[in-house]
């Protein structure tokens, strides 16, 4: 592919991170058989150093298959080991495979059967030592299979307290080790379930307030996921990070209302991918930039490896337009202007009982304030502007 | 209507309301004129005491007009009390309306021109001290204009920030004044703004952590918000309720992924209410049950008591049939048999490090684990024929 | 299952019919394994025959895998002859795999890849022939990878002339062996594909009319392919009953903007189903009434037949609710009065010059009009309780 | 606003259009009242002039009110007629109001209420009229309120019927007058009714071959509508396309699965306005570009001209990038590539008895089909390069 080479080429320092289940996926899917053959975790971290990536990560069964004799375990943690040093690729998160097994189709953590809920801690604490040899600082929850087809199978209240008692004890695993895991959870809406509990970074964001350790979890967001709820994701994030809880991120691409798509990044919707980067670079976030993401199943390997770049190019793009935005001298003059406007200065109010009965009786000049437009068209359309290149 | 009158008849211990904008909803919608005549809050309250319902709830500007004078405010409010005491109806609940007026055209309290955000805490506080003249207990939050349709215009991080403020400061003010409100924040994802903040039960949940006084704010949730971004209803509810935080219900139906059509309850999706009814029920939650909903622009007068009276049947039918569900012995057996599967107790998993010791190295029967179903369509299928009324 | 078995047992006679794939699919999904032995497809058409459905369908390969030699060909079929004889089940429809290898990943008829097109019309033809050898009348064309990720991939006006010459080829081919076959084109919007050409019942409705013999071809119309749109599923086969090209039925059950999920048949929307029900009896519609649905995931086999009797049970309840509401005096009465409001006879309006003159010149009772109720809120409220059983 | 004022500046050869509805639009919602005060048709009509548009549209009553004299009628008339020489602004499309006023609350051409429907087609007949008096060619009919709340309400076949009758009606009226109308429908799936009849272009272009005379009519799509139920646009517009029938096309933008939002073009998803401008431009469309679309309610008049300003300086911009993407040597490379796959010439495969003998028997080299990847992630990544102006 022709691409230039110089200002958008990433590298380790941009902390752009890969799963091997996002360039190892095979294309299978509910219709179709795989189309591409399975490539091993070395080779991934082999090309995922040459194309300029930080870090790879990984469900356990990702790495070790989920039936492996406790010396095939140790040959293959030895081999991807000396891959990672080879390439220099980290693995800054880890992750449990708490979905594909047929034990887990009602749930894990929520499974109506005890014994299934007992498997996924017991399948999560064996996995969190996996991830520790790989020095993994961040321990990522996706519930996929938590959820219901049908409201008749469960309260939902009861499903609220098996998670938090999951969570509770996992977190007292962690520190019982002396494991320094964040946990970040990634809220779905549906699918593979009908419905998923904590389907949004919101109900992520507030279940979090009821563990018995919340400092220690936050939320691991996806662009799909809350897209597929039609939810505006950067508002989501921005929550997250207003309250401190913005442990890791997902950057893939979706159409709202339809099946989990996994898009490369800015694929579909660029310029929600465009706020999104700029609210992160904004805001100093310095966690990972993950593409949990996969190439089109029409795509064979050289596809992949496109698809790999691709998520990258275009984050750094859009970081450049962001400081393009950042510069402008026009929108800067129009996003500057509310703060002033009919002689304020914007400080923050605060409740005072004086305060209170003065504003009850001020007499405000709302004819003035109800004419005034925002010149949000005027200012979108400079945006969309930067967005397409032409200014 | 010949619609029987004996069990399903509402009575004002069903605590049920309705607001003086769902009754007196004049069919005015964005591509048609008003199809139906005012209403007066008088007569409104007359005919709710007559159909059987408990209370009805108001904006501000529901009761007194915009720009009414001290004189005709102390008129209203007189009458309105009259007309009240007549009927034996209460006000449970008041809300502000900090969406109509052009001055709130960029939202109330996260609105770009810090005047507004003060207006915002006038319009609300006078609002706040007009509900207490009535009693109302539960004082909603609905920031239906609190979002964008750019994200050019704002930062989210700011936008929570300000609207923490805000609510802040008027938790602040109810203490002051001695009032014993509990406030309720009403999440809605979209509509009238592109991408409303907090858009659904899990970001209101969330933010309430943030606040200074958390435990005097709850949730409002709508059937139709989390419905228009295709959530489960109940799920959301049965979060509220995990957190002690379900303070106040909206009640009524809508079809996912569009417009927001505040229809008769369990008029679109009689399942997901029944269920909803089930989970009101059975976890004793004494609050108001409003219907926040509006009869079709189709109808006249006679067609908005048929759908108020509607709305209040179908409530009672769901909580009939909920009943029956919870006394079927079939369905018993198969929820209950979950519990003890493998000869499991169901208690709850607590941690030590022994028993994290022992887990990690405890051998499950993972095949049989693996082919058992879970009869879940066996279970779907007779809550069907309860709900059908076969069963 | 404690069902009632009298009213709502399913008999030959009323023409239910289930898929092969359907009642045999084993719970794969994009996130997790298999979770129930395949069954074979003799032991499937044994069951259905007992449990009182009149047929079922295949594709190709559900019957002959993909590979199979002549001799290996010959013999499935003769055992399945076998099966069908000994259970009475028959085959009223047929259709082809055009998805599952890998060989169709850009599309069948309409991928970019010349040699696949040819594929896929050879793959048809052989499929046809199959089909005729047990009797099948319809042949079913669903194009699930007919689309596309991105538009910079194909021009939609190419893939239409594609998918017509597919299509007329084929229809060409039926007519040259004597096959009496009737072709029914089943849309789909998405998944597996990001978006699928012909994605709902209207386009292809309106691409028959395109066709070298649009008598041969009709529609095959899916529950849950319209509503993973949105769409009202009673309106889109309305308009082809309407073009008389309701040629066959997919039944099952979906909540819309999400995954293709293939519920049980009224398990999600019952009173869309009940109006579906009711269109269908009402038209006369004497085809097959299929079930294109399948068990949960949480399922093993006890739970399939309680999802297929299910299906089936959910078809009759609905079936004599229809009666019901068709039969209710009051219900009647209120759609009656429509017809001749205002003295009206309802008689169809035909153009001519002096008609239209006359019109144009009419005095209207615009304010009666205006005014006039349509009882929309209690016809409902009557439907509704028809449906939940209390009336 | 300092826009670049050379290469994307509008001229009328361009054939941008708006409507009086569009640019005049006050800001009201379902939850707000108007935010800028009404501009009347004259100076509407001198500012598109100025701001470089061809052409203006309106429903009957955006010019003359619903109950204007004939005295009233003829001033409008003449004064609009002199606003329109002055500016050079023409008036290509005309349409009536069958939506706003109380009468058509249950449709127009498919009401229950057979005076209404009569009403319909004498108010269709006169303001078929009036647009003839302005010249226009192309008369659109958009069904906005014909639907249902209910299915209890009406059978959907009888609707298509009296829609049918109608149409087949005005198509009369037109030829017996002389006019020289084309007939567009406009589909929409919902909004203001719950469901819409002919919900997406589909289902109009089916409609039109079971009218009386197919010729005269085509179809008017609208980005926004189909976009409600997450529809590709230029998917339906190609397949409009395909079939002769694009005789209007209305221009705006839409997130899926959500409320009407008429946004400017290409302000939500640049990428599918790309590919649909692409698809008009290389199809050689030669009809309107009318922007059916409003400015934000947050703006006043100078946010109202900015917005109109921006609809078709991003057209013109997308134009300059689709003409880029067609210059683009390695885009050529890989879309061409594809015709001589395998050797193939990519010719038409038309039927005969030999062919299909020949195919049916024909070794194809499945493995090697099976193995080769298609480059849609490359092509994919260089057209949003293009987009983005990075290439």
């Amino acid at each position: 592919m022709t691409l230039r080479t110089d200002e958008y080429t990433p590298k380790p320092e941009h902390h752009f991170t890969f799963g091997l289940w996002t360039v190892g996926n095979t294309g299978r899917d509910p219709f179709g058989d795989p189309v591409r053959p399975a490539i091993s975790p070395n080779y991934i971290v082999q090309k995922l150093g040459e194309i300029g990536a930080y870090g790879v990560n990984f469900h356990d069964e990702d790495l070790v298959p989920r039936d492996a004799s406790a010396a095939d375990r140790d040959r293959i943690v030895r081999e991807f080991r000396a891959a990672l040093d080879a390439s220099g690729v980290r693995v800054p998160m880890a992750t449990t495979n708490l979905f594909g097994d047929p034990a887990f189709r009602d749930g894990a953590f929520t499974s109506n059967d005890p014994r299934v809920r007992r498997y996924a801690l017991q399948k999560t604490m064996r996995s969190m030592d996996l991830g520790v040899e790989f020095g993994a600082e961040t321990y990522v929850f996706w519930g996929g299979r938590e959820g219901t087809e049908t409201n008749a199978a469960k309260d939902p209240r009861e499903a609220m307290k098996w998670f938090r008692e999951a969570i509770n004890y996992l977190c007292e695993y962690s520190k019982s080790q002396g494991y320094e895991y964040r946990f970040a959870l990634e809220p779905k809406p549906n699918e593979p379930r009908g419905d998923i509990y904590l389907p949004t970074i919101g109900h992520a964001l507030a279940f979090i307030h009821t563990l018995d350790h919340p400092e220690m979890v936050g939320v691991n967001p996806e662009v799909a996921h809350d897209t597929m709820a039609g939810l505006d994701f950067a508002h989501g994030v921005g929550q997250a990070l207003d309250a401190g809880k913005l442990f890791h991120i997902d950057l893939n691409d979706q159409k709202a209302g339809r099946y989990d798509q996994d898009f490369r990044f800015g694929a579909v919707d660029p310029k929600s991918a465009f706020f999104l980067v700029k609210l992160l670079e904004d805001s100093g976030y310095d966690g990972m930039r993950h593409f949990d993401a996969h190439a089109y199943r029409t795509e064979d390997e050289d596809g992949v490896w496109d698809f790999a770049r691709g998520c990258m190019r275009t984050y750094l793009i859009l970081k450049d337009k962001a400081a393009r935005w950042n510069a402008d001298a026009e929108i800067q003059q129009i996003v500057g202007g509310f703060r002033t406007r009919g002689g304020e200065t914007g400080e923050a109010v605060r409740f005072s009982a004086e305060h209170a009965a003065g504003l009850k009786e001020q007499t405000l000049d709302l004819e003035a304030i109800r004419a005034q437009g925002y010149g949000y068209e005027r200012l979108d359309q400079l945006t969309m502007e930067i967005l397409l290149g032409v200014r």
